[in-house]
């Protein structure tokens, strides 16, 4: 943070997909209007492919945020000595460690929305960040825009946190409410992907893994496991607990795929189970790809945080908001 | 912030009523469990009558927190040169408001909860911080336990923020509570107040007054306008409004006290009023003392967050988040 207060906050973007791209524009519209707050440049962008045409680059470009010159497809170059913070939207666990673990040694800021890499090494990363004598932040690694990871990692959540639940992954959580409709399952997941709320392969939503990585980062966050120690049972949305959540609704009830970590008689319990609720319950209200968290605690009670848990622009505004907090004041 | 990350965190104290005494407390269970992050001393406690008996008090100086000669009713004493942070818990606008000018000018950081201070001068203390480049946080001021002012102020409620409601006053919502179930406006006062959710004077609860200096605060931090400046059209619950709400009840729907601020055409429109919603609607749904603010961004859709509103312990857990926070890292 030797940063003088006036000069730009110098950014490496790691990717320019749905959230780079959404970032980019974010930046954009952000000087346009003058915003308050630091100044930021971006001083590369890391693509895979530099020739092709990206809208959302050429907007930045043409608003002076970043040169034409940034775009570059060579990983070696783009943590060069002239940047402040490196963002990592790349996603996935090799290039992306290699460049998390490498700005982190070198002392530099990073802000990641890259939820396998953190369930997988977030607390050696932390630790790295620890010897750097920098910072790791990932809002936007844990449901998108709703802004649990800041408010665990403050105690804002409370003191003496007893349990962490939610409804983590808005594409499995759209398509129970579509089965619950009376669509099969295999509907469902079409219309889920054609909305843009699926991937292409949605195996990661429907099983169970995309939360779980969630629930990793949460439970290291609020009761101090490494994210890739945690032992979680977990069973995700098929044919069989499909068939169950439509007979479920034809009785007026939910069924959620509900993950939960909580302290069960000194030990520490993680499942990601499909779960019966009453059809009035505030989780069986919890619509399409929408994410709710509780947050239970000796001191604050169940504190409840809800929003979109996806999305391009939902997890670069969150990745923005890291960025800019980072920045200092 | 030249304390050396080993040297304890060292507090001044204003006031040991309900948050005094349950931040005091949540200290002692942090230092006897030895939980991780700045060691923190209590240098002094600012109390009206130094000689009267305070359990949390005497728990603080058995867990070595204070020194048993903390415990000061010298407004002029307590801000002396060993301090590090101001922690202003006494309220109102006089005494209070003397202490946080005086810290802030001499460069020491306040966490504040006092949201009748901040609504009258807000902007004003925070240039004064801003001068004497140190912090000013007020977590606690708003909504006790959910931690709102935490995510607007770091972008984190997302970017172009429109609008801001929430219910926040969870005395009138339980007093409404009750009035649908069939109560008089004075049995379920009375009721709130038997529970320890009313003050002995629930007049600013129930006039909107208290539910004002908390939008003032909201609307300051989402759309920059100084809290003292914003144009508010109010209403609260009185007799006429609470025999609405019992007709309403009777009906199936809810009558809330929402508040609400938002840009409609070009202008900031900030509005306390009593608002029929439908039953099934998540703001009928809020229960007794809680709090829900709901804040809609262009990036972030809708972020909901739902908590205690009150209470000496979520108070008190919402400034420790500030203590915490505020001392690097």
């Amino acid at each position: 943070m030797s940063r003088a207060p006036s000069a730009p906050l110098r950014i490496a973007l790691a990717g320019c997909g749905h959230v780079g791209g959404s970032l980019l524009d974010l930046l954009t519209q952000r000087r346009l209007a003058a915003a308050p707050g630091p100044d930021v440049q971006v001083q590369r962008v890391l693509v895979r492919h530099a020739a092709l045409a990206r809208p959302a680059f050429a907007r930045a470009v043409h608003a002076g945020l970043a040169a034409t010159t940034a775009l570059t497809a060579d990983v070696g170059a783009l943590l060069d000595d002239d940047i402040d913070v490196l963002v990592e939207v790349i996603g996935g666990t090799t290039t992306a460690r290699t460049l998390v673990e490498t700005a982190l040694a070198r002392g530099v800021r990073v802000v990641t929305a890259n939820k396998a890499l953190l369930g997988e090494r977030g607390a050696a990363l932390q630790a790295l960040a620890a010897i750097g004598n920098t910072r790791l932040d990932f809002e936007g690694a844990v449901c998108g825009a709703v802004p649990v990871v800041r408010c665990v990692r403050a105690g804002a959540a409370g003191v003496g946190i007893t349990r962490v639940s939610g409804i983590l992954n808005g594409t499995s959580n759209y398509v129970l409410e579509r089965v619950a409709r009376g669509e099969s399952l295999a509907e469902a997941v079409a219309a889920a992907q054609q909305l843009g709320y699926a991937e292409a392969d949605p195996t990661r939503d429907l099983n169970g893994q995309d939360a779980e990585d969630k629930l990793r980062i949460l439970a290291w966050l609020a009761f101090g496991v490494p994210p890739d120690s945690l032992s979680v049972t977990r069973r995700g949305i098929d044919a069989e607990s499909a068939a169950w959540a439509a007979r479920v609704a034809a009785e007026g009830d939910r069924v959620k795929l509900l993950a939960t970590v909580a302290r069960e008689e000194g030990a520490l319990v993680a499942r990601i189970l499909p779960t019966r609720v009453h059809g009035t319950d505030p989780w069986a209200q919890v619509a399409g790809p929408r994410n709710r968290i509780v947050v239970e605690s000796d001191s604050a009670g169940a504190l409840v945080f809800e929003g979109a848990g996806a999305g391009g622009l939902a997890t670069a505004g969150a990745v923005l908001s890291d960025v800019l907090a980072g920045a200092g004041g």
